[in-house]
């Protein structure tokens, strides 16, 4: 098995940054839930130069590398990474089928309204014009939750780890009541392997802005 | 080869409606590419009911029969028909995970932007505050194009198809100055499968309209 790495910022604002929230979370997780081996490095938040546009040419985190193979966006190092485990996607093609598109609905459908919804929302919209297609999007999405407890092939995937953390943005969170997409989040987020991420993410946010602080 | 049947909708209004847009053509055009036969249904646009909305839980089109295996989001499809076929995406390990992640960065780094500042737009926002975003996207993508021919593997693959049709959206093409951008839209919209895939869609909703005028 070729090294993982995952790529994160070196530092952002505490304690009211995006600590907890940084995407690199999303492969950390999914790191976790199969059992990989990884490490974390990092590009400085400020002044993106070269060397971080040319990994990810809208400047963001994360990226990975895998060996020699490189690449930017969550969802499709998500998806990579759930090309190597079963424990991510189950291979087979009607279980691989199901959680591609849920791991795409997760992106496309959902995520594409809440993010920007709430950019609207912190960059302070009087009127936030897509609060309709974002109450749309988890209405279509809590009927479905109602249902089952797993979005896709009737056990944990990556479209489940990936859904969960566009939900657990706190104002979607608070947004409707949606009683099963709720506990979707809780169940999700209870696992091991988030917490886990979770708290690795804390401490590197942390430890990154006490020594910013002493220095 | 099992069969293929993509889903669209029964109708939409002529001559301002959807008509050329509708995201049955990503598939139509990525099965024209493939050199795959395939069949098109319809759901009616009016009334939304519960087998549409069993097959797409946010009530969209298209969805995808690919004989038992079914699936929904016109990426999960693209990505779905690019596995079964080197002519949309090629299958080794390097070239398989460029072509997903530029397939996702159309999705959810370029569209994610584009659909809701489209949106925002179309439903007479006064002031867009999306604009900042989806112009540093736009700038992002179009840094990229100005140094490659296409986005990965060097050779077309179904990402070029989708960030084409991302970008091919005429308020998008309108907003700003790219030329980078507006001579990869226009050399990937040049392909034989592309002009299939529109006449073949433009056909279906004008009989359909004509069908409708009649009745």
């Amino acid at each position: 098995m070729s090294e993982l790495v995952i790529w994160t910022l070196d530092w952002v604002p505490m304690p009211d940054g995006p600590a907890g929230f940084v995407r690199d979370l999303r492969l950390r997780w999914a790191c976790e839930e199969a059992g990989f081996d990884y490490s974390v490095k990092t590009v400085p938040l400020d002044g993106k130069g070269p060397d971080h546009l040319a990994r990810q040419p809208f400047g963001q985190v994360p990226f990975l590398d895998d060996g020699d193979l490189k690449l930017f966006e969550s969802g499709a190092c998500l998806l990579h990474l759930a090309g190597k485990s079963e424990k991510l996607m189950p291979h087979d093609p009607a279980g691989a089928a199901e959680t591609l598109q849920w791991t795409i609905a997760a992106l496309n459908s959902v995520e594409m309204a809440s993010v920007p919804w709430w950019f609207l929302e912190v960059t302070g919209a009087k009127e936030n014009g897509l609060t309709d297609l974002l109450e749309s999007r988890l209405d279509g999405l809590e009927a479905v939750l109602k249902e089952r407890e797993w979005l896709a092939a009737d056990r944990f995937t990556v479209a489940d780890l990936l859904m969960a953390d566009v939900l657990r943005v706190k104002k979607i969170r608070e947004f409707g009541d949606r009683p099963a997409s709720e506990s979707f989040v809780k169940r999700i987020t209870e696992r091991p392997a988030f917490k886990k991420a979770y708290a690795d993410q804390m401490s590197h946010f942390k430890a990154a802005d006490k020594a910013k602080n002493k220095g």
